[in-house]
């Protein structure tokens, strides 16, 4: 197709799309994706692994520092502020220190032994309670951030049939959360995440994008709803379920990873790169949209890969194909799509995601005096080796198995 | 467990909760269930499949007649009402000849050739416009025969990524369901139903149920969710999208039918019946939930049992699981939910599941004067040996094939 | 139909067969489904869990006291026997004191730092070795004990695409399970088990039963493959790979649990229990079968359900399963399924499983002086309370998390 | 990457690879594939869609004449050759005049209604001997025609648990098969086909590999197994079966197509092309391996697409796909995979994926004197407006319906 034969100003055309979309992305990192983590079944534990809310902190900012697109770190309650808002200082001064700021605030209402029948939806309103409580906390840790986001995710659910009321449990969640979202200042929003299972496995209270968004409806204004790629059916198309969120007006952010099966919880874009690529263009073609409302953030396992290359490696490849979706004419696709002309669209859409824009990133690299080859410095730098030298012995402490 | 040891008076206080189910059980019968039908590779002719709108009533009658639980007949406009509201008069006839009321109303957006690219989603206002007014005859339809419901399957969607515009046909739906719902009279309904996948593959434009609510609350008031249970991806807890329909008073009403791996069409029960006493226990543990508002509904595909024979033991079937259901004793499952007793709740829930409710299935035929074992009384009636014999030869010309 | 009302002395024949068939009915527990496990997000501690290989030992006789079924525990020879052959003086001195034997060898080749990348795959030959090693002293436990049955389940497999190569990696398998199979006496089995997904997602190297039943074949003529149910896709018709390992002379036997979507390790039959069904009628229906050579293991993971009351629970339903599975006329079945008379094979098929079994599971009970209702006998004995009180503090101990 | 910075002597390597590459690479298409079909609920009748056998070659041919890579036509006995070894030499008129060859014969045991309950695996023996005698006569047309390949696709199978008997359905396929072997001549191959599921739902009699393979091992040395890359599990790893199949010499061929969910029969590549990309990687990475062997087939059904269009496109996909593929450094990656440096290695597999080798097409296609841009040359052609206009109105009688 002509569209496949890029002459020179069709190059510089490409390449102002590329820079404009580049110097707008951000993807936020997790604070525990460069803690040791594994699977039911164990973890491989790494020399490098961070340790320490410090540790996370220096982690997201090298990351940054090859990417120039992560300037922010998700951070979660439980694991770097244990003394809720009396870690608030703590965190400041990390941020000073390595020049990425704190970005959503994660409560935990799963790991404490209290949670075993649930949280939110906890038939005893006694844990409901503890639940709203740490809520609570989580939206002042926040305000004092300066954070915008408080993402939630909701493992709540039951695992046998007949063994808790899917019907009443639902009303319970509806009060926390509402009484959350009232706890909330203007500028705070509240991102209710989804998944059909795991850790529950008959049911999830919150198991897919229609529950969460009536809930998010129920909790208020500033409630929105949270896709991770990860939490759906085999076969579920995401990308369409983004269209509705954006036409709704209730699309809060991603958690971004990819899978083969279930919630692998692995690098973004290693099992299926099409998708992820019509995830970003239904974004890029909503008219309007601008990605400011829209919390990119990174939620991956991993358990054999490098932390930090692992990291990197998911950044890069967040940019790569947010730059190919950039790449949509969208003027005409749209009249592609109006005439029905399927194979034209479809070949004009395609291909973008077909087009080597990694030049064009390294261009972008170097005009922004950014590291070239992101990966290939960070093994050069000898970060890792540095890290798994200091924090080797710590992590060797820890080590988990299944039994 | 003790609930299992039934005494006297457990067995009378089943009987009778039993017969009040039975009493209160309704479910319709599909008017193409007993026409032929096949897959995509060709289909089985039955000598004695109904080859018009009088033998589909014939069939329907006699479904009835031997299970009395089966009263109305979903009728499709475009095959069964081929004039529209012209032909209501034919359809009263039949009413009053075969003793069954006409039910559902189900306009036909998926046969026509202008329908290739979609119907109420196409990009063209023009197919859009005779989409909408196929829908508004079939409201007229519904109004001349006093059926309550109108409910719509949209089969719109599209092949391959990048075809459609997946966020513009939204709006396009919304329009053309508002302005339908707008001409439906006080005592009209209009279900909404929905689909992941086939006939198209890539993007079917009402995917899920809160693709479905969104545009049932669009549309208005009387615009309910109609639930397939074979229209959900593989795994995906069907009862508790029923939960949440009740909890938001949207349910509209089921197409029953079962499946193993897509959407089979299979006779309900069949494959998973466990499945279907959940989905039935939703319904009778909702406290003042009356089944008056929910449209039961079978639509199944029976390319290989007899189609009379598959449409009897499909009643039969829902009545045993539904009957089951009602066997749960709600308060002390409730009491056992809240007090998080797993077991013993699963044990109570499943131990109405295990209760071999077919000896009290026939008191209650007995009772109501109905043939004691319907699939053998319709083997001994001769019904099948007679319609075939009778519509044999016209079924013999018909008889399809893939290529 | 006929063949639901059952006279006297259809009764009689009834409780003959299924007398019978539970007579011969054995299924094994596994030790470690008496221990604390959970979910990657973290495990809820259970008071009574067992803590030492004595008190799995200690459980599981009670769990045979109470249902006369399970006269075997499997043994893990990581936790178990961490002295490998050393410890089985100790094995047999328990074996003694609780009545209850040993039954299958299970080798761990997933949680040592080591197995990172792979055990009997790994592309180290140093590490291949080490497993042989590993596989070798289970063998030689299994000659200690007098235990048929190694069973092998290998986590190995690969995260990413092209990370490894899936071709060379099965030859090196090959030679491990080869030479494993070569240190067997005659009296000895190697069950190969496979597994889709978890814990490596992109490949797992024995990820079906083809790829297990190859790898049997190529170990030797007493190597069998063993199907755990819940490692299949969804929609996987599971009883047909019982067939056709049954028609191979390859079924070496079964790890029971069921799952609503991925490898969830509930209870048997608490999701499907139709499918448990279909799946026993596939033995019980192979002339000249004898479940002798196919070993029945349970493999579940209890986070919620108290493990005492989970085991109870899963070898009563797993015996009402099978007693209603031996309850089919295969006779009678055989000709309706010659004949083409489908709805009429069904229904007698299924007629076995709606017959509620439980009374005459009461009335064997009686007859081999076992509790006649195990799970309220075990309620009223004050077990769990009395090893809650033993074990509380050694429990509170431990408990797991995600971080 | 420094894989991803090619310079001059690295693009004419790349150059040189893909050449190569494209100068052996042949995928046959289907003589189907250019006639009218559809879904069960209609089909979109389209204007140039062939009619008869000749219109196939024709547009075979055209085909052929675009992308000089689909020298044969894929003949499908029942609509091709109705008089069997009688219209061998119609069709040997039609390869001299068209330019493409007659490639794999393809029996049909489904369409027919004698197959309603099977045909090599109906209990009536009868039926079995008319599909032996099908079969028989198709090796006879391979032979006439000197065509390799017998392609059996067997649709057997049942739509209800009980209603037939999985088991002894095996012993008859296998002397049926047995027999089409014993009747091949030396120079012809059979290929087993396996489908989970559709059209029968229960239980597909050839579901998977396994399956496919024990049966053709049964029939004999000659006989091999067909992947049809729609006939799998959501989640499946193809390419893991496609080593397997390399591992164990029995791989025949493919059927090519893609799909969202389930045997969808999309364009190939058009839904997940790495996944497309990975399985040619794994037959261009065993060593010694020929695609001499293999036979690639298109096999899909464009219901929405122009037919001609879909055919060019899909042949020009996989050959960018399998270019791709090529690309990979064999000996680099090998030397990475051992020493378990996962993220390079996959860096340095994708990097194959993502080279852009659609300008390397143009230069092979250029040096080969083949059109350029093959679906812009198809267009401009005038070849649809011609065939449209010959063959418009034979096409309007026909057009399909559900009902």
């Amino acid at each position: 197709m002509s569209t496949s034969i890029a002459s020179t100003s069709d190059l510089q055309h490409q390449q102002e799309r590329i820079f404009a979309a580049l110097d707008g992305f951000r993807i936020e990192v997790p604070s525990w994706g460069f803690a040791n983590t594994g699977t039911r079944f164990g973890k491989f534990v790494q020399a490098g692994a961070a340790t320490s809310i410090a540790e996370k902190f220096a982690d997201a900012g090298e990351v940054n520092r090859l990417t120039g697109a992560a300037p922010t770190v998700a951070l979660h309650v439980l694991w770097d502020l244990p003394n809720g808002t009396a870690d608030v200082e703590t965190i400041r001064g990390l941020e000073a220190e390595y020049g990425v700021k704190a970005g959503s605030i994660n409560p935990n209402l799963f790991q404490s032994q209290e949670y075993k029948f649930g949280s939110i939806a906890n038939p005893d309103a006694g844990v409901r309670k503890a639940a709203l409580d740490h809520l609570l906390e989580s939206v002042e840790i926040g305000k004092a951030l300066g954070s915008r986001d408080v993402s939630l995710w909701i493992a709540d659910g039951s695992n046998y049939p007949g063994s808790q009321s899917i019907r009443r449990r639902i009303e319970w969640m509806e009060e926390v959360l509402k009484a959350t979202h009232d706890a909330m200042n203007e500028t705070q929003r509240m991102l209710v995440e989804y998944k059909p299972f795991e850790p529950a496995f008959y049911h999830t209270d919150i198991a897919d994008w229609g529950m969460a968004l009536h809930l998010a409806r129920v909790a208020g204004p500033r409630a929105k709803v949270l896709v991770d790629t990860g939490h759906h059916y085999q076969g579920t198309n995401i990308e369409q379920i983004v269209a509705w969120l954006l036409h709704t007006e209730s699309l809060g952010g991603f958690h971004f990873n990819d899978r083969k099966y279930a919630d692998d919880d692995l690098t973004l874009g290693s099992i299926d790169p099409y998708q992820l690529f019509r995830i970003f263009h239904e974004i890029v073609s909503t008219p309007g949209e601008t990605t400011d409302n829209i919390a990119y953030m990174i939620d991956q396992s991993h358990n054999l890969k490098g932390k930090m290359e692992a990291m990197v490696q998911s950044v890069v490849t967040a940019q790569e194909l947010f730059a190919r979706a950039a790449l949509v004419d969208q003027e005409a696709l749209t009249a592609l799509q109006d005439e029905c002309r399927l194979v034209e669209a479809e070949e004009l859409f395609r291909s973008a995601f077909w087009t080597d824009v990694r030049p064009m990133l390294r261009a972008w690299r170097k005009a922004r005096s950014l590291p070239v080859e992101p990966l290939q410095e960070l093994r050069t730098s000898g970060y890792v080796e540095r890290i798994s030298a200091e924090r080797g012995a710590r992590n060797q402490a820890s080590g988990g198995s299944y039994a």
